[in-house]
This record gives structure tokens, sequence and C-alpha cells, in this order.
């Protein structure tokens, strides 16, 4: 049980700050200085008390002495962790043991002359330090002090100035600030609208936009030239692991412009980034990997190129297997991992669960002995399969092969996510690496098999190339998209295309997406219409913000590089977002809720 | 009708352009030059075809020459208005009967070796010219089209411009930019919430942020110290003139300050957000007008002071006066305007019709002429009560003077507008000025006379003057808060205050508003559980974004200043928001549209 205390709070009565906590150094020896901030730890030594004073800058070690202040001293032993109060005093230097020289201020201490409790703490639910063990929900319940704890301040202060740095990049480039609108129109494009009941329209709804991209294009169309907005985004989904119903975006539009015009600005200001908040110079131009490379590499197409361990399609050694599974298959590959064979069967089992995730219906492996094959499914192969295998992947003992057979969708990627775990389980990827790539030459179709029909990979105003245009009706598979991915350490970073700037395209792309032309007009009249007015050529990029900072600041998930995140059920634990409503409120947008069964 | 034309397109293909259109003067007399834009204009003379090329920054005169080019010069017989070119050519002085002072470019012009079509355009719907007349809802519609007219081009440029240099202050100042969320809590905070029905949650719905004030509360308990955003918030409001349901506010939030920190601060922003933008030096500090003498003397807590005009009350000199309508009255008050007695009956009738805008039933007035009183109301009057209004507004021959009498608020708002009216009328508002003042010491509560309570003026989180503490029960209607106001030219651009900060005057705070303690629990439990934590003082302002570029722009409404508005029936007659949703989405979210009657 925590004691009563009775504090008497002071008002700061025109105190002001000189300093912040991490500010003073020897360079300050003797001067009076007034600082303001938290009581990190308060310890009573020598007849003294001394505080470490706590603000988002850091820490400053504050002491309380009989022949300065004896009445301050005496009513400094009220204070706990948490208090807040500003003290004003002389900066002297520590005693040479008492110097710590992992602290900014660790060769200095302010003697109080006088102090202010400004406001007092109860004893909060968890240490406000890192090394504190909290819960998520705990955590995300008492935002306001998780936030306190140095990790957290400083993740939020690097996504501050990380926007800053973006911003002066683009600014110095030319590019025009816009907002766009946040109560806009329902366009299918891709994922779930959030959307906002209309009062004055009712029965009408705006949707929470889960891009600005019409808006961005819009703003080309009226010669605005160079756009950008770092903004609000909203997706309605079922939250995977590390999504947030809404997260912030870099968001780009230029006209007049190609691919490489493209490419080079968002190089740019990548490497002001990363120089001005972790000065590191990234090299540039970034490497470009195909699609087509991507996946046949690496499985996935946002790959991970920290390290080696390439999948190879083994599908030619083994199409006339006597093993059932990889000779009914249109592709099998392979993928080995140099002295992997001494993974035990429990870990294999659980890398077999992994590949589940993806669906896969299970996960075949050898391991390179001395004189054999160890293996459920060496017996099947032939001698000239085995050595074909061996050939291709350049086995040697102590190695282990792990294959997948089937649907090449399911093959790559569930060998592209097993390739990541096994880098992570053996230490193969650097730290401190920060590896781009962009991945260009997307597909700019994909066939969906619900539908039965042709939807657009990334959204339905991405150009074709134009080498490709005379496919796009009779072959629309092969045609390719004028777009690009930028991919760092196998986290998709951004991602942006050279748009449609004609009507003629624009509707061809439409009726190739059997989006018959009374829908379009519904949905994208007004984009059509504003097309025959003059568009000039134009393409753009986006960026994630959140996952950028992640990445920067090296946090563990989005949430942690957010000031106020939802949890995976989409709500706040702080302040208890979603909620009820009055019946009023309803009422006035004509709305129902229906009962739950 | 228009003749059909058959324009073949041309890509880029690798063409960059060089300069933009309103950079080439004589110094760049000689080089080759690659421009990008719109036809302006197309005029064929002597043989040549001029062009007048522009893009966002303006315009160059291009020409096509048979010596230089003759097939482009054929070519370009097809350009019109609005057509999207691009031009490789030769930097040349004009000849000096074809010099354009006006222009940037006016000394030169490019003579054409080469140029691509980019893309054509149907005749749009009104020119895009400054001069042209069309009406806001075509101009909504085919907002890109206006947003090409040099007026709206410059002011979405202003408005970019105005942005970061708010920013670049904020951030020399020590602030950090950090994002609050958009879906967030319901709570009723003035006014009318917008709603996110929640699918996860069904029932539950989350609310669009009317401001982030408890959000940047939360970030000073946090410790964060210096806060800003640039951000849009949201009010379900009957629209009224001049307002828009989403919004964009400069918010600020600072801690260990008081009053003086933060307005000194603000007019720091104001002052190189006018510097940066208008090259105006704004004299600092501003000056400060109590609420009552800004009541007092305009009769409105947003004085315009640019001109004098000042009301007068004159309850004293005929509280005992024949006439009933001053004798019943609580207050009376006057306003004169020198040499106003020409108005004519017509106008004065008109100005009666605006003053009952604001529920005062009529409008008394006097001419002074040469020997009389010409007034309805002068019979009533004793010659002591025609003295003493005589002495109190030094009325002079050509002088007429209007009164107000009964309900202070009706009275003081009436003539306030009236005052307003009038110096439009007179001319009296003295052209490119901006005059800035703050309004201070404004009431803490005021009396509810529809819930019978008392509620915030400002929002619950306002701190009372520690003076005025001991009122906070018993006589509550005297209490000051510690909010200020800045206001322009009559607008109030921004506000603020001074918040709680401790748990006990916040809870005895929601018990003189009448909140009950669960009713507090439920709205703000979360906030009075922080305030438990160790809070420091903290105090900021919010500035309305939209208005400040409005009046730096003169732009005639803030639609003028947001690239895509809505219409005061919150509709965006470009996209068509809101609109229909699907049943399968209404669905999702168990929610059924009432049927109208």
């Amino acid at each position: 049980m925590e004691t009563q205390r009775k504090v008497i709070l002071d008002e700061l009565n025109g105190w002001k700050r000189t300093h912040h906590c991490a500010e003073l150094t020897l360079q300050n020896d003797g001067q009076e200085v007034c600082l303001m901030g938290w009581v990190q730890f308060r310890r009573d030594h020598g007849g003294l008390i001394f505080i470490d004073l706590r603000d988002r800058e850091g820490l400053t070690q504050v002491v309380f002495a009989p022949e300065v202040n004896k009445d301050a001293l005496e009513k400094a032993h009220i204070l706990r962790s948490e208090d807040v109060i500003a003290i004003k005093g002389l900066v002297r230097p520590r005693p040479k043991d008492m110097i710590n020289p992992k602290l900014k201020t660790g060769e200095i201490e302010v003697v109080v002359k006088d102090f202010k409790i400004l406001n007092n703490s109860k004893t909060p639910p968890f240490l406000i330090e890192d090394r504190a063990e909290v819960s998520e929900n705990l955590r995300l319940k008492y935002r306001y002090l998780d936030l306190r704890r140095p990790y957290m301040t400083k993740n939020i202060i690097t996504r501050s100035k990380a926007a800053q740095s973006v911003r002066s990049y683009l600014n110095e480039c030319g590019f025009l600030e816009i907002e766009t609108p946040i109560l806009t129109k329902s366009t299918p494009e891709g994922a779930r609208d959030f959307l906002v009941p209309s009062r004055l329209n009712q029965g009408s709804f705006y949707a929470l936009p889960q891009s600005p991209q019409l808006f961005k294009q819009l703003l080309m169309f009226s010669g605005f030239d160079k756009y950008y907005q770092i903004v609000k985004c909203f997706r309605d989904e079922d939250l995977r692991a590390d999504r947030q119903p809404e997260f912030t975006q870099i968001d780009i539009e230029m006209s007049f412009v190609e691919e490489e015009d493209v490419i080079q600005m968002a190089e740019g200001l990548i490497a002001k980034l990363f120089k001005d908040i972790l000065n590191i110079e990234v090299n540039l131009p970034f490497p470009r990997l195909s699609y087509a490379q991507a996946i046949e590499e690496y499985g996935l197409d946002k790959p991970d190129i920290r390290f080696d361990l390439k999948l190879k399609d083994i599908t030619h050694i083994v199409q006339n297997s006597e093993f059932r599974l990889f000779k009914q298959a249109s592709l099998v590959k392979a993928l080995k991992l140099p002295q992997g064979a001494k993974l035990s069967r429990k870990e294999i089992d659980d890398l077999t669960e992994l590949v589940k995730i993806y669906g896969a219906g299970g996960l075949a492996w050898i391991k390179i002995k001395d004189n054999e094959w160890q293996s459920p499914i060496a017996k099947f192969l032939s001698e000239e399969e085995k050595q074909g295998i061996t050939n291709a992947l350049d086995l040697k003992v102590g190695d282990i092969v792990f294959f997948q057979a089937g649907n090449p969708e399911i093959v790559n990627t569930a060998l592209g996510y097993l390739r990541i775990k096994l880098a992570e389980m053996f230490n193969l990827i650097p730290k401190d690496t920060y590896a781009f790539t962009w991945v260009v030459d997307f597909p700019l179709l994909e066939w969906d098999e619900e539908e039965k029909r042709w939807v657009a990979r990334h959204h339905p105003f991405t150009a074709p190339k134009p080498e490709h245009l005379a496919l796009l009706e009779k072959e629309p598979e092969k045609v390719l998209a004028r777009a690009y991915d930028l991919v760092l350490n196998g986290h998709e970073i951004g991602g942006g295309s050279i748009r449609i700037h004609t009507q003629d395209l624009q509707n061809k792309m439409f009726k190739v997406l059997g989006i018959d032309s009374q829908e379009a007009e519904e949905k994208f009249g007004f984009l059509l219409e504003a097309l025959k007015y003059g568009t000039p050529p134009h393409g753009g990029i986006a960026f994630g913000f959140d996952r950028i900072i992640m990445l920067m600041t090296k946090a563990k998930s989005i949430r942690d590089v957010i000031a106020f995140p939802k949890t995976q059920k989409a709500t706040c634990l702080l302040t208890e977002a979603p909620s009820k409503v009055s019946s009023r409120q309803l009422r006035e947008l004509g709305l129902k809720v229906k009962e739950k069964k």
C-alpha cells in the first residue's frame, strides 16, 4: 500500500527554465540555472539528497545540501519518483569518484538553492525505465507513462526529426505540400474503407482515404507539378501482426516524369534521411531486381538481400522423378542451408509448421551426411536426380536442403519465408546493415481466381510499359507495369508507378479489368472526365513512414514508433475507443445498429 | 460545337525540363532549354505561331518559326488552349516592341527547335484566367481546372510555403511534431462529432477529433515538453458561411509555461510567418484587450481594431427616460458614425435587417441636423438626456447615432456587427493593414440557459486564474480563465489557455460543470487517472490555418485556400462524396440506414 503524502504544490509564478536536462557540462561550472522535470530517482546519502532529474532530453544530477539550503533539503524528503519539480541552483563539478561518463551531464551536478514542487505522482504501474518488462497491454493503457521511457521518447523524437528531414529535402526539390481531404468518396481500391455516415445527407457516407491517390493525380492535372504530403491513410482490414488501421504515408507525385526521375528523387530522399538521422551514407544508386528475379531467387517480392541463401529452381532435374510430389509439380524449388544438417528433428518440425502458414502441405528435406543423404525422400530419388541436385546446389557434407513443389505461389512464398527464418536462426543477417533494393518490372495485372477476372496488381491507374501496350487485350499476363517498389531489409518501404494520363488508355485499362463503362462512370467518372482536359504525364511514389521509422530506430513494432497506436483489435486501450454512442447521435445520422443474434 | 482533332500524342522518352516557365531572362540568351507546360494561348501572326506556355510558376512565350523548324511550325497549327506540350529551343531576346514588362520572362522568347505533344484538351468549361467569371459550383465540379487559374495556384502555393515557415519556426524553438490519432473517442466538446462505425467491434464507433486537445495534453504528461502538429480537425456542424467540416489547425502545446510564455512564442510565430510570406514586419508585442473591454468598446470578442468607431454605454444617461425601450433596458449602447447622417431611409432599413440577424428587435437612430435631431425617437428624450448623449458621444452636425437596448448579449453583438458593416460602407477600413490583438481575461464559464448549468467557455480543461480559485464554487461567474485568443482584423485566428494540471482542480471543474463523478469517469476517466502520475504545468494554443491563409492571401473564402473543399452542404462536387455504399459494406458494419418517412 502506498502511504498518503500531503504534498503542497507550487505555482510556477514566473520561474523560467534556463536549460534542459541533457545540456549542462563543465562549461557551465558556476552558473546559476533553472531546470524542470521529473524525479527519476531519489537517493539520500551522507546527509544529502541526490535526485536524477529527467526531461525528454536526458538526466541531470541535482543535490540538496544543508550548507546551501537547509529548508529545501528538509522539504526534499517528501519527493518520490515521477514527482514534478523546478529547481534553481548552481552548476558545479561532481567529485571525481562520482563522474558518470555514460551521461552527457555526467561531469556536473546542480546544487539546489531553491525549488518548487509542481506536481506529485502516485507510484506508477511500471518503472519508467527501458529495462522494465511490461506487457504491451499495460503499456498501451498507460501510454503517457510508457512514452516517458527513454526508448519510446527517443523513437518519437526520431520520428519528428525524420519528418522534418523529409520535408526539407522535398521543399528543396521544389515540391509543394498540399492537403487532400480526409472525408472523401468510397472507392474500392483493394482494401476495405472506413465509412463516415453523413448527417446532412442521410443515407450517404464519406470514406476515409486509403491513400490520396486520386487527389494527388488531380493535383498534377491542376499543374502543381510536384506534390507531397506526410499524411494519414486508413484501411479497415483484419489487422495482421504489424498493421494499424490508420498509418502514415509520405505521399509524392510529380509531373512530366518517367520512372528514372521518380527513382532518382526517391533515392536522394532516402539518402538525406539516413544521413540526417543516423549519420549513415547509403550507397546510390540502389541495386534493382526485376520482379521475376526477386521471386526466382528470394521467393518474395520484398527480398531481404542482406544475406545470400538463394532459392534454386530444380524442376528440370526432377520432372520425371519417381517421387510423385516432384513429378506432378509445375514448380520444384530447393533452398540449401550450408552446414544446416545439425538442425534437430524438433527444429525441422517447427519449420514445417512455419511453411504451413503460407499454404505449404509439408516440408521435404535432405541432410547431406558423410556417406549418405539422410532424408525421408532420398529413397524416391534416382542417382541421376541426386547428382543433378548436388551439382545444381553445390552440396557439401553438413548441408541441409529444403524443398517445395507444386503451386508456384505457395512454393515461392513458403521457401521465401523459410529463408528468412533460417537466416535468423543461424545469425546470417549482418547487424546494422541497411540493404536497399528496387524491385521493378512487375506484372501489370494478376488473375483473381475468386472473381474470375484480371485485377490491377498495384492500382488501376498504373501505366503499362509502352512497348507492351499492344498485348494489353490479348495477352494481359505478359504486360509489365511502369511500377517500382523500394525494399529495405525485407520490408517494402515504398512503392509507386508512372500513371495512366490519357483517357483512351484509362478506358482500355478499365475494360481489361472487367469494369464496364457504367461502373467506370459511377466510380471514376470524374477522373475520366478530368483526363479530357490536358493531363500531363505524371508518376509518383508513397513511402510507409511508420515502417521506415521502425527500421531506422530498430523498434520491435510500428506500434513503438506511433505515439497512440491501436491494438490488433483496432482498439485504443488508453481512451477506450471505439465506444458506444448515444441514441441521439445515431438518430441524427439516421442509423440503426443491428442487434447481435 | 468543337471540331474533332486527330492529335497523335508523344511519349516523354527521356526529355527532361531544364527550366520552369517563369525562370528565363536575358541572362539565358542563347541557351538551349527544354520547357513543358500548358498552352495558355496560341496566336498566329506573320507566318509564325506564338504560344504562351504556362506552368505553376508562370508564362514563357514560345515561337514556332519557319527558318528554325518548318515541320514543327506546321504541326503546331493543331495546338489549342490547355494542350500539354514539351519544347526544346533557343532563348532569344524579344523584339523591342514585343517586350512585356509585366512578365518575369517578358524580355525573352524561346524559339522552338523541336517539340512534343504530350496531351490534348477539350475546350474547358471556363477560361483558365483570373478574370473569368465562373459560378462557384462549376469551379468546384471542375476543381482541377479551377486550380489552374493563377489566383488559386498562388493561394495553394502560399499555403504550402506558410506551412513550412510555421514548421521551421517551431522546430527552431525545440518543438516536436507528433501525430495524434484520427480514429479516436467520441467526447462531447462543444460541437458534434463525426462518427466512424467499427467493423471489428460492431455497435461501437470511433469519432474524428474536433481537435487533438486531450492527446496533446497527454503528450505533455509524457514529458515531450513542446509539441506541434499541422493537423486536420473535424466538426459535424450545420455549415455557416465560411466553415468546413474538415479544417486545419496549427496545434501547439508546451510544458512548464504560463500565459506569457505561450503568448511570446505565438507572437514570434506570427511575426516570422508574415515576414517569410508577405515580407511584412509586424509590430510586437501585440496589443491586449480584456474580454470585458472588447465587449464594451467593440461589442464582439473578436474586435476589428483597424478602425475606431467604438460603442458607448449610455445606460446611466437614459435609465429614467420616458422612452420605454430605454427605461426598461439593463443595457443601452450607442454607436456614432461621424458624418453618417447622409444615410438614406433605404440604407437604414437594410441595416435594421442586418441587426435582426443577431436577435435585435429593431434599430433606433438619430441624425444630427443643423437645428434638430431627426429621429423617430427624439421626441421621447428629454433635453437633459439629449445633452447627456451629445456630451457622451461628442455629437456634431452630420453625425448619425444608432442605439440598441435590452439583453446585453444582443445589444453588443448587434452593434458589433453593425459597426463592421458601417466601416465597410464608409470605407473606414484601411487596406493592407494587419491589426492583431490579444483578447484575454475571458470568463471561465458561461451559463447555459437551455441546460440550466454552467458550461466551459473554452473547454473543461482550461485553468482558472489562481487568484480566483476560491470563487469557483460560490461565484463561478466571477472566475476568469487563463485563456487568450488572438484576433486579426476581426477574425479569431487562434486561441488557447493554460490547462488544469492537477486531479483535484480537474475534479472540481467537472463538479462546477455539473458533470457527476460517474459521467466524468466514463468520458474522461483516463485523463483523471493520468493526472495522478506527475503532470507538469502546461498550456498551449491552436491557430486556424485555413483562416490565417485566407487573410494573408486576401482570398474571399477559406474555400479558396483549400485544394478540395466541401460545399456548404458538406458535399464534394468533384467526386460526389458523400455517396451511397453497398449493402455488403453496411452489413459488415452491422448497420441499417433508416428509411426516410
